[in-house]
């Protein structure tokens, strides 16, 4: 059985364990958001595509659900000492060898898929990691500057970890989407999966990133499998992350039945054949097997049940 | 009152201490070999100015003689753990972050004086830091291989601390230095100078380096200043470092006397008016006023005591 999972950072993460958990034989593929990208320090960082290896692989923080475990701020607090910005970003030690080892793969002419992969086979994460893009796809969230009261593009990492979402999003831009290609191993995924989920991620600048590069969307929708979404909203509220900062922007009500909308019935040119909600967010999506199920991810065993859920739902 | 010192790593920082413990009110430049740097993981690190900077500003670990103090390796042991090349190299976690800077500012088109300088503005080391020159050059050793018996160069860094310069060198190839021109300041440090003092650093890879750049050795020879060098070689042996491993490849002696022959009497088209050797090394050099004094750098009193003599020889 072949399963293709679009996913963000942490929960998207969290959910690919789950799925690998309800379903070990199967070959899982991961089609990872990389528009949080971001070059700092001179370093590229990826910072969903480092979540999910590390969440997979055993070697995530799981209390923060970013960065490593046991992880040291070293040089940091060094880079801080030359005054080197940025400093707001959470740069930790054993991180950074991620970003070192990927940059100087990068620049030596390696894509990122396959740096991606050289990566991962130090972790091992039991499932095909795929950025959804080997070109520089990055988000910018267009905001009101603080200082200058002028209108300004800043990358998402910024708007989300230095400004913790704070400063209001009038819209967004994903730099590079436009020529963006699908990752190789992307679209043939789709066309060999038996079930395409997706991951409880932010709409909007996860697997609406994704969605964004041209052809992906079109791979999904023409899949022979069934295409099963979860809710990133329990009721009304965004269990993790800032999706309840994005969805006002794209004019998307900020609640299951909303986001269920928002991606569509597959049968009516959208997304989506099935879309688990948690119990008591009792959605309407019309062409849409909307089915209520704990969509807390609170348990190795809750997400493994969440994820058993959403491949019944996809029908295997 | 003017200073220039030539050094290299370790034992030219302590001098250059020493220096400017004994000449406060002087200004100090110190000409820093670049002939040792090297990058490694995409990261352009350069062991000799770092040494005199941290060594000056109060960051080097007193005892290893490099690197930082209250050092840790997470980056590096996170490299090996992807397997990543080379493996042997001491990169310490928070020196990493003066790597990241460098290698950063270089990327942008920052000459190396410049980043030096700006490096420096954190340490305040009280002297000016110029690098040799802004052209990269870097010294390679001709060894047999071990594993395949056939000659080749490898790196000083791969000489020197992978292997502990256990091969047997057959020569040295400093690459790039035919093309290098002296770095901005560094001719008109020794024009404005009132003395002129080679640090007890290597003959060959580190003062014989500097040198060797085009327009180094003549601005040496044409200062207004009088000379004075301090022998590495006490009683027949290295102080420390492999300049013993060095001197034997150009056909000089191991002793305060070959060197101070090596580097030669000014009258004669050498570099030396003064030179320093360490009591009962009694060297004869032509042409060349030989002073026996203590030579160790056991404690800041003996290295100030030290410098103070190699200034008294230089006349100032």
């Amino acid at each position: 059985m072949e399963i293709v999972v679009l996913a963000g950072g942490t929960g998207g993460a969290r959910f690919l364990r789950g799925v690998r958990a309800a379903a070990p034989e199967a070959g899982i593929t991961a089609v990872v958001n990389t528009g949080d990208d971001v070059t700092m320090h001179g370093l590229r960082i990826c910072p969903d595509l480092d979540t999910v290896m590390y969440t997979l692989g055993g070697g995530i923080d799981e209390e923060r659900g970013w960065g490593r475990t046991g992880e040291s701020w070293t040089v940091k607090e060094e880079l801080a000492g030359y005054g080197a910005d940025p400093d707001w970003f959470g740069l930790g030690d054993r991180d950074l060898a991620t970003h070192l080892v990927r940059t100087r793969m990068l620049d030596a002419g390696y894509p990122l898929s396959a740096v991606t992969a050289a990566l991962a086979d130090r972790w091992q994460p039991g499932v095909t990691l795929l950025p959804m893009s080997d070109q520089r796809v990055e988000t910018h969230v267009v905001v009101t500057d603080p200082d200058s009261g002028g209108r300004r593009a800043i990358h998402f990492q910024e708007w989300w970890v230095r400004y913790g979402a704070g400063l209001e999003p009038a819209g967004f831009v994903q730099i590079g989407v436009d020529t963006a290609r699908p990752g190789p191993g992307v679209v043939e995924a789709f066309t060999a999966a038996d079930a395409v989920l997706l991951a409880p991620s932010n709409p909007v600048v996860s697997i609406g990133t994704i969605l964004g590069v041209a052809g992906v969307r079109e791979a999904l929708t023409a899949s022979p499998a069934r295409v099963a979404g979860v809710s990133p909203i329990v009721g009304g509220s965004v269990v993790r992350g800032m999706a309840d900062r994005c969805l006002p922007v794209l004019g998307i009500e900020v609640s299951a039945e909303g986001v269920g909308r928002h991606y569509g019935a597959r049968s009516d040119g959208g997304l989506l054949d099935a879309w688990l909600v948690a119990p008591g967010d009792g959605a309407t999506v019309p062409g849409v097997d909307v089915r209520e199920v704990p969509l807390m991810m609170s348990s190795p065993e809750a997400t493994t049940a969440l994820a058993r859920a959403a491949l019944d739902a996809a029908g295997v």
